[in-house]
């Protein structure tokens, strides 16, 4: 079975960017679990478009409509949703699409977005418009899976959170890796912009007005922390976290490399800097140091996980650039019109949650 | 089924680091695929401990024998092993283990290795001789079915090529991302020590050496490289190239990080810095860049494909370390006996090559 | 992952018989396979309820909606449905539940309903509205993947056909193992009550309103062929044709046993009389008898498949039957009411026809 | 992943019936369970060739070898194997393989056998030396795995057993539905014979013989039995305990037809007939009659559970046959050489213990 994420759950996405429904199938998912109407919503209007100014301009509701997996039961008022062991099926209707905007891709490939490698694998029929398949709106199906792993997550004392760490140049602090707690990982979520230090709010906005400004992009580093995982979660080799991880965070557009703990910087150390020693605290035991980023040997170590992942500079910038034409076989300028996000670091900070959840619910249920 | 490698094939790994046998066992592999016992050996020995300076002084032959799944010719005086569709099984049969050096660990976890987080997953049975399953001593069977992928790949024109990209602060030449080609991935791998500039060989030996001398251990870097992809392989979103890559490279023992391309440095840049312009050179549609390192929207793009990860020092080192004694929970110093490697970046190199075959067999067979 | 039919293509049904909606969602199903809205609707007919005398009074329409997999095209004022590759989720609003029905079966199950069994498993919370997903009707969106299936292998030259083989003790003429064909299956299917000898019709139909009138039901056997399968599909042991088709026959609820072929009656003949013989027919090679019912060795041998099934009488009756009351664990009376077919057979015809067209696309896809 | 049986357990086979090597793969098996090596032998005894009038000449030893998945101990003297959670792998050394009988078969296929499928499935380059992969020689792994299961079954208070119940036309009497219990099933097991009804034992041999005299063969059907099965096993719809049970016992070489409980008489029965009442039993809840053979929704209804399997008469005879050449196009008569059994149900017998076992872990497993 292709294109499908989990061992013990099973996520498929369907749908492209300018259908009319976009959605997902959520497999071997508890029953039990329940989220409110208004919580779920909430954590898809953070990741949803067309709200601020460092978004696109393509507003769109992301309203999940649930067509099987749940049971809806009206409390006080509120909408709860109780998933009950079935197949999740949920849908996304699209309510703003402009398809003309994309009719020239299949010939001329923008750089660096994947018309060209989508066009070398299914031909010229392939479907691009806004982006197809490989649009990051299909991560808005992705967050409702991920919104069900963060509440069954939430049941058991397992909280995550992700930040802005990084726009261009300008570096935010990193979660500190013994103290992080889910106070802090929560409060830090309901931020408008969240970083950790709020002086570099300010600069990170600059550089993403800049980019919108100058018709351009600019890419960035997002991390993410998960606490209150218990020791010995994720198995070794093939089913160990940094894998189960880093295969769904790359299933998210645009990232191009993550690390976890100190993660590259570990190549430059001897052992004796670098190891994690083990300590008596109270009636645990911890390390005094978490270089490892809370994984050893694929399993959680009981210390908090973290992880960053760089993101690339949105492709679609509106400068002319140099492309070809594959009907004719020559080379020419591209201008690139349509509805683009000049920076998407912010939006994609609950996807990260949701992906991180994703890969952590499924090694629970090893 | 779990710790399974693969969609379309399926890689387990068995067997612990000092039980008589370790092995693997590979589904889905096609038939019709041969490699000469020679050129598997030669494979084999390039991972194989004991060779050399900066190697543990376990010395194993690492003989494959396979079980199932080949047919075995000679020709003209050589062996020579014929997939035949079936479920290929290999064991090796392990020589030369002295377990008692590992007594101590499930009491006395070792800093910055699994015994800890495998103990609280498994309790006091668990079997951590040699490391058990989590020992790098696992990657030899990951070896025999990456040998078996190479030779695959090797028939359709598609080369795979890994070096020391880095060891300590030294800092080798990475490849050119346009112009690496197979001639050069293979007279890299030829080298005793694989590194592009020559230069670098010697100081990167002297860290090994030092870190040997000072009873410690050292990191480092290895770049790996695909040349002869075509476009288009690889589906997003869940079986993208870089997720199937990253969750096999991330099973290699120490590994923290992993970046495609320019990887975490694209974070700093505009779109307009970024992106591959396409450009037609001959027949062929090029990039004038390739700072996506051969992958866009999950897929191929038709160039080298190029990653890089990041392998911490050996957490084995033989100075005293803390560590806490599970049983009396009391804080302890340990002083960890046995064989190990200064440094085991030159011995992954590869392994990473078999990662990257996995990884990419898989693909193509989609 | 559980309940899921299928090695290529996988098939999941979703929802009870008194939820809103109930569905299914088929995986792996090729690309460019089209069905008219039309086409299908008559499909879904042939099993839906309410359209005869010898079917149940709840009526449904079982009109299937499509969320995602295909392109809907109008095509000189037709609705046609295109597959695109991408998972199909489809559903059928339920219109006419009656769920008061069935309020007390948790405490005292029904006689030769999955009641008891249900409850065993998942405790006094189990849904069984109207069988909850143990009814019959869950085989509707069985149907809609079916239906499917029959236009992928129609689009091929092959075709699946079923008739009533027996009702109670009133048995039809079987297909011909060599010489049924393609029209001969399609003119059965069309009939509103399919038999091959049209002088059973009467006497079958008696035997269900007899049953029906004495608040009873009565049982059959339906047999059902495929022709146009060439040679070698299938695979051994695991994958082969008669466990595959099995599998999914007994998802259909009632069915207590199948035969291929000569079915139990080999068992009394030596090899001399069960043999088929091949011979020359023109180009091709047939055997000159089928006692096989076209499988040998799991995989087809070019003649016309063919197999029975077994349907028990439908449990329900309306006379009152012993049971227990499992709260008080008492033995009490149960009088069931609800609306029940008094034979299903007739009904389960087509459904017999979706599971052999599920299984031999499943292999074709090998 | 193909040619796998269980959802749970994944178990291959691989070989051919002249390859050096047969043996299994089985992964997802329990830690802890244990089978000396003495009761594994005597099981797989039962199945093995040349013990008896009634079998092949071939003689092979089957003894078992596992690579990996099991701990030896030693215990008083006996050779114990506890399984370890790790993939199982088993092998059996073929001692006795005579393949130039075997040389023509590519071309003139016999009837009844798989040649000619395997032929049209695979092309010239077929391996069918002693049946190939179709022969009935790899049911032996099988029973490796099956022993297994048995043993796990065994100290759950779970017990299977099965007996000849027909060959040709002689029938013995069937288990009692409703008190067929542990102790018989391990004593007709035990029998070298296998029959209820010691008066059929003389009248069946004499069959065989006659049919092995005749150089003919003959048929029959294999009644199995599970009993101390708890309520609520197996799962609606595609994991039912019949599909399941089909689908592993249609991988049994020469199966033809299978029956739960009544079978194929329940389509003559009215619901009134057929129902099966539930009493209270002391503390337990039963059914009156076990008319569905312990099994209820696809679920194990705590009553025995019992089917049946029709075995056509082996295939190859030793008078002559008609047959075709392929490569020239001709009729051609047909004389089959070899070992051959006259009759193979008595050594199927411990095969379907064997199947009905891998079956039930499967499913307690979910």
């Amino acid at each position: 079975m292709s294109n499908v994420y989990g061992n013990n759950i099973k996520l498929k996405i369907f749908g492209g960017s300018h259908d009319k429904i976009i959605g997902m199938t959520l497999d071997g998912f508890p029953a039990g679990v329940s989220i409110s109407s208004e919580c779920l919503q909430a954590f898809m209007n953070r990741r949803a478009p067309g709200n601020n100014a460092w978004s696109t301009k393509r507003k769109e509701p992301d309203v999940p409509e649930f067509i099987s997996g749940v049971e809806v039961k009206n409390q006080d008022g509120k909408i709860v949703y109780y998933t009950n062991g079935d197949t999740v099926n949920a849908v996304i209707r699209n309510t703003n699409q402009h398809s003309s905007d994309y009719s020239s891709l299949v010939s001329i490939p923008r750089p660096s977005h994947a018309d060209f490698a989508a066009r070398m694998k299914f031909g010229k029929s392939v479907d691009l418009r806004g982006g197809g398949k490989y649009s990051g709106r299909l991560t808005a199906p992705l967050c409702i899976a991920g919104a069900l792993c963060l509440a069954y997550l939430e049941a058991r004392g397992i909280t995550v959170g992700a930040h802005i760490f990084q726009i261009g140049n300008v570096r935010d602090k990193g979660y500190d890796p013994i103290s992080v707690d889910a106070d802090t990982l929560i409060r830090i979520s309901a931020l408008e912009f969240p970083v950790i230090d709020a002086d570099t709010q300010a600069e990170m906005k600059e550089r993403i007005e800049d980019a919108r400004k100058a018709l351009d992009s600019v890419g960035g580093i997002v991390e993410c922390a998960v606490v209150g995982l218990p020791a010995g979660i994720g198995d070794h080799p093939f089913d160990g976290l940094e894998g189960r991880i880093s295969s769904i965070v790359f299933s998210i557009p645009a990232v191009k490399a993550i690390e976890f703990g100190d993660g590259f910087a570990v190549a430059e150390r001897c052992g004796s800097q670098n190891n994690d020693a083990y300590v008596i605290d109270g009636e645990r035991v911890i390390t005094s140091t978490n270089r490892a980023g809370g994984i050893i040997g694929g399993m959680s170590s009981g210390m908090p996980l973290i992880f960053r992942a760089a993101i690339k500079p949105t492709p679609s910038i509106s400068s002319p650039q140099d492309s070809v034409d594959l009907d004719s076989m020559q080379n020419v300028k591209l201008l690139i019109k349509g509805r683009h996000d000049p920076c998407i670091v912010p939006r994609a900070v609950p996807v990260f949650e949701a992906a991180a959840a994703l890969a952590i619910v499924d090694a629970l249920l090893d």
